[in-house]
């Protein structure tokens, strides 16, 4: 696996609502109706990127989940970060795949 | 409910190891063996926090889960927080409560 380029990157980010590139990582920040209902996306998340066998890294306060994706073997952005950000938009908007 | 004073906070630190206050906060760093311990962690914690209606601010990235605990409708540090810190402990090491 290697790092996206930056235009492989810019491409992807255009179908990944809200997301948006910060150095080396893609980050966005989540808001849900409670705290709930911010865990429970988080667990589903989580199943995925176990599954994945790729991480992020991400922070909850309350409603609020702030989430950053990078790949720390290639240090910079790659399909499994892509992946990642996928899913989670998938989670909160199912739609077809 | 109000905040408790700096001896108050200094005495029950004292039966919470690895706590450490951080301003109006009481903090603490978790490691665990992988992801999924981190995320079990977390869950078990969540059911907590929202039965008691305090919540955490926590960073979670891989084995590592980052605490914050604060009482914002005080400004300071309450029994809530220690509460939530002592569930904590109790998740990672069960004993008589």
């Amino acid at each position: 696996m290697s790092s996206l380029s930056d235009k492989q990157v810019d491409m992807q980010l255009e179908d990944l609502t809200g997301w948006q590139r910060d150095g080396n990582s893609i980050v966005k920040t989540y808001h849900f109706s409670n705290f709930v209902e911010a865990m429970s996306f988080m667990n589903q998340a989580a199943f995925y990127a176990e599954a994945l066998e790729h991480h992020p890294e991400w922070k909850n306060i309350y409603n609020i989940v702030e989430v950053r994706l990078t790949t720390n073997d290639t240090g910079g952005i790659t399909s499994h970060d892509i992946r990642l950000a996928k899913r989670m938009e998938h989670i909160i908007q199912p739609k077809r795949l």
